[in-house]
């Protein structure tokens, strides 16, 4: 046996499954923290594109983000360039977990190989839920879940000529992808299923959304169920249909949110949770199995503060997830300990943050709590610019536990929210809360910030609940 | 005796010194609390106005504010409704704490009388510091403290024809009010004793602001200290003069910085702490002494961080205070547990923040740690108005645990340092503070919030130093 035989037979092999955020940061990282001659690192995506942002399409449809490849944070060159085989337009079709080995298939040629691993990473992020519905896939309707996506609801954005637009859904990409398509000057309507928009909010907040989108010209159907997609004589979608109505589309969006992309893991036999979404040990190791990582959108996390499995598929958590993995694969310790469930999302001048638990959650998780809602200003109130803003707080009965916070506001709401991040994290209590040194000045927030006022609100409430 | 004697007799008096933030939020939250059937409140206050905004004096003068009035919260005739005997243009002259009353005497008519307390509450404030120098006293020569100090300073600069103005001092009221004469026209230049602007932060981020304002076209000029205010044949200032240089003023500002008003304070023989500043327990109760209180800019509070005793002029902590003060007077139980020292500016579109330990805090501290500094965005690198920020993260040897953090930037920096602030206050390491669940969007921040791509670096850097 030559040498460079000998080499090779003791290198390891990290096959990574899915090349966007969390699978290219584990691959990235493990190769920082081990080289080629050390670890051989394969990673497998079957779309065209790495690495990139999947939350910026809706401002690429926009006209925010002047073109796609401003969202690709590293190409295909630049992973190999360090190092990793990337094998594009491949889909692993099979993991068997017994042999150490994916099965993969090139997309464009059919061709099927295996490939055993040592350490296997399984980022397969999440699927958008598309409605089981006639017309659902018919030529109009788009989902916005992927560069290839994006492109083409921008060819069909370049080649309609009428301007109405019907948004399915109004979680957070909902409300963007309204906010783009007025932007292109579309007659933008969102029907949406729950009785107000911005479900992750409590529906007293969501409200508030419900109304700035009316005022920005946007039509919102809410407590409406999508029963079918028409289409026309030429076979394009010509109108979204609810039990009670009929509403005109040239194009319509779908963002009636995502699910983990889990059915290679299911059926390799690995253990999922009660979301769907593969159930990992804090350093993101795959329960129960030594050498198999999951992260990104395709995995639980532990919620914090109800102390539960949620699935929350978002960029941020994705990054962290494939750091921590490559940490661990590349002999390294990390842990991801979890998340508050904090999310911020902003239509037109509108900006919506949540963290914590609502008010259903609570309830679910077993927990009593008061809950306040206060309006404030994000700047003193003399300032220019000062613009309302309200903010919502859950604490525990007994311990005064903050539980979670929304906001609703404009410009210099919605990162308000990190402070309730933090302060969530660390286990706070709304009357230590109070006493939080935060940033003043006049251009930056009155002299009681507005969270600080919620705060001194729920402790007052919570006192009064005696219990 | 009547029956209405009867009362009076049972009725307990609370004397306020001081008619500004904390003076009043302590009258307004005692009198929330107890009626003036169980509670009288009279409050001694020598200028002419309660509860303003100081800290808007320099939005006032720019122009943002269009007058005084504005940056009133609450006029006397207010309070006076519910149920404050305020007393304007009356100074307290004594405190007698073993016979338990105040002399006051009314500034115009010079009448002198003593008044008899149960709880008395010291809110005398802060001084600015005047320099010892020929000229300080000149006209066209202003501070701006008070809302008086704000009408003389707006009626020299609506009599001066002359444009050039000289800013003396680069904290953070120097750096607003080079922001304020600029807005209104002048040539400011501003003379600065430390070898950086913004001294509350370390030299290297003092540069990056330094470096910002002479871009917006202020001269900066550093390391000199002033030696006198020449005035010309009028008696009016025409020059500030250093050592090596004179630079022409038609109008100058001093911004030196303000200690504790606490004269009378230390005339009674009340204790004060290194920084001339009274010192309290908890509750806000001047040490030693059950029924006398103190709050606002001063006393001094403790940092939570170095477990030192600081003198922060804030208008928020200054609130804070008395509301404590107001809820135990009331009968009820608050704590101020004190401040990691946060701190938010801006100079133009400049943003300037800081909280905690500044590197040469850290070293008095007796504190051994590891600094670093990144540069990142304020949102995703592709979305419009992205712009650059710097944040300086320190973090201690062994423990990890984050000390400070500084941060220079432009629209969407400031309020970043809230994260650290409540951080800071829970007592987290920077390896916990990787997996902060923060708000992320494409608007509103990177993927890798800066405040985690710091904490990432300080990890790194911490365990580099191997201590």
């Amino acid at each position: 046996m030559s040498m460079s035989g000998a080499r090779e037979s003791r290198r390891r092999r990290l096959v990574v499954i899915g090349g966007d955020a969390a699978g290219m940061s584990a691959a990235s990282q493990a190769r920082r923290l081990k080289g080629p001659g050390e670890l051989e690192i394969v990673a497998f995506e079957r779309g065209h594109f790495t690495s990139y942002s999947a939350c910026g399409i809706p401002y690429w449809v926009g006209g925010d983000v002047s073109g796609r490849d401003e969202l690709i944070a590293r190409t295909p060159e630049e992973h190999r360039a360090r190092g990793i085989d990337l094998r594009l337009r491949t889909e692993v079709t099979e993991i068997d977990v017994a042999g150490g080995r994916v099965r993969a298939r090139e997309v464009d040629s059919g061709a099927e190989s295996w490939t055993p691993y040592d350490q296997l990473v399984i980022a397969t992020g999440a699927r958008p839920v598309r409605p089981d519905l006639p017309g659902a896939d018919a030529p109009g309707v788009h989902g916005v879940q992927t560069l290839d996506d994006g492109e083409a609801l921008l060819g069909t954005l370049a080649r309609t000529r009428g301007r109405r637009a019907v948004v399915v859904g109004a979680g957070y990409i909902g409300v963007e992808m309204a906010e783009a398509l007025i932007k292109r000057g579309y007659e933008v309507t969102v029907v949406n299923r729950a009785e107000e928009p911005m479900s992750t909010l409590d529906p007293d907040m969501g409200r508030l959304v419900r109304e700035a989108m009316e005022g920005m010209g946007i039509t919102m159907v809410n407590g409406a169920a999508v029963t079918g997609l028409l289409t026309g004589d030429d076979g394009r979608v010509r109108a979204v249909a609810t039990r009670d109505a009929e509403f005109p589309a040239d194009v319509v969006v779908l963002g009636i949110g995502v699910r983990p992309q889990t059915s290679l893991a299911a059926a390799a036999g690995l253990p999922l949770g009660s979301h769907g979404g593969l159930l990992t040990d804090r350093a993101m190791r795959v329960r129960g199995h030594e050498n198999i990582w999951a992260g990104g959108d395709c995995v639980e996390v532990l919620d914090l503060v109800s102390g539960q499995e949620r699935h929350v598929a978002l960029g941020t958590h994705a990054n962290k997830h494939g750091q921590v993995i490559g940490t661990n694969v590349g002999g390294g310790y990390a842990t991801f300990p979890g998340v508050v469930g904090t999310a911020v999302s902003k239509v037109c001048d509108l900006e919506i943050a949540r963290t914590g638990l609502r008010e259903k959650d609570a309830r679910r998780a077993g927990l009593r709590f008061s809950a306040v809602t206060i309006e404030s200003t994000s700047r003193a109130g003399y300032y220019p610019g000062a613009s309302p803003m309200t903010v919502k707080m859950l604490a525990e009965h007994r311990t005064g536990r903050l539980l979670g916070v929304q906001i609703v506001g404009r410009e210099g709401a919605g990162k308000r929210v990190d402070i309730a991040a933090v302060a969530l994290t660390a286990g706070m209590t709304v009357e230590q809360m109070t006493a939080l040194d935060l940033g003043y000045a006049p251009p930056f927030s009155p002299v009681w910030d507005p969270v600080l006022v919620a705060a001194r609100k729920a402790v007052a409430k919570v006192r009064e609940s005696g219990v």
